[in-house]
């Protein structure tokens, strides 16, 4: 049975930038499930399957329907426990949580800050709308003020962000350990949401981070490598 | 067979302010482990069973001598198998390692502004000298230049480093899950430095982790708790 995923897409369906979306794909991949992507822009996200506020990934499979990356990674681990693990057990889930909010509070922010309206530039235009509404009520200012403030091209917040990450793979291959986990998909989601928006095959991360970064796009024949970028402004 | 712990101390042998003797602590506690502490001041700790370098905390446990409170922790789950699980198997110990990365990154820096004059003013006067000699070279300036630079009394640099754990905290009881593994130890390590070498017993967090650092106070018969505060200055 083919699991479908719901993925958030810019104008072009191919581009699909979201960072929890790849989260789910990456996880969809390491269990070695079957999927389709069904891409869905940022004003049909809500009403996916008939809901009224989801969040995108969704995904279904059969008739089951699981929103949110992590809870997707827990659901694939209890309905298919043949497949490679991917959260690492209770404890493993449980550190995973810890991994994930220093990565929505860390490495989000730096990404965004470098990204936001290469996001806003890739979208149709009743994205756009939406967009703009929902990101200058978050931030309290426009794109415009924010991609002035923030938008230098100065990669040294996000390395500064990558460091407990950098610090362990100077000890280990992966946050997994010897092999990716879905904590590894937790940070590689940002990074490949900035690859992806910005439209540059090669982010300049520093580091071990490169080298961990570079063996995750090649996984799964090269499935975050080969996917189409945004045109770069 | 009784597990020895060399523990960094003040001129009081009592307080024992290391965080990193604190996770060492919590772990032998956890696993319900017999031990006694050896109290080892700044300048014997090169020395320690025999070093030349050695770092505290160590353990020697029958014939063994391990070192490295993380070291610490793999080692006693593998010596004690049938003593509860401390680092949560592989994916969990690989995880840990990122978490005490976050922990040495974030946590540490914040709290070491807090209280690194109270720690010199805890030590006998050979290990200050040793202290002062180090941590100026460390840091590049004088202790009291160090101190007059950040020791403001503002606890809220140490609150916004913790916000991935008092996110977590949102979530489950403990970063281990519904019951604390060697990745509480590791945060609750520098909260207890601070505690201890401050010299005061409640520190002015906020939000869930105000009851998640209570709970490990209490645990093993209040250890944390009723362990020797330096005098306040």
């Amino acid at each position: 049975m083919t699991i479908k995923i719901y993925e958030l897409c810019g104008a072009d369906e191919q581009v699909l930038f979201s960072p929890h979306c790849w989260k789910t794909r990456m996880s969809l991949a390491h269990k070695g499930l079957d999927y389709e992507v069904a891409p869905t822009p940022f004003t049909k996200v809500a009403t996916t399957e008939g809901g009224e506020s989801r969040k995108i990934p969704v995904i279904r499979d059969a008739e089951t329907i699981v929103e949110d990356s992590f809870e997707i990674a827990k659901y694939l681990d209890r309905q298919y426990p043949d497949a490679p693990d991917l959260v690492g057990g209770h404890a493993g889930a449980a550190m995973t949580q810890m991994i994930i909010n220093w990565s929505q509070t860390q490495v989000h922010p730096a990404v965004v800050k470098l990204c936001l309206m290469d996001i806003f530039n890739s979208l149709a235009p009743v994205d756009k709308e939406h967009f703009r509404t929902s990101r200058e009520k978050m931030f309290g200012k426009t794109l415009e003020e924010f991609q002035a403030q923030f938008n230098t091209g100065d990669y040294s917040g996000l390395n500064t962000a990558l460091l407990p990450l950098e610090l362990t793979l100077r000890k280990q291959s992966y946050i997994g350990g010897k092999a990716p986990l879905f904590a590894d998909y937790v940070v590689f989601g940002p990074l490949q949401w900035l690859r992806v928006a910005k439209g540059i095959g090669i982010l300049p991360l520093e580091g071990k981070v490169v080298g961990w970064f570079d063996s995750l796009l090649d996984m799964y024949d090269g499935m975050g490598r080969v996917t189409k970028l945004a045109q770069a402004a």
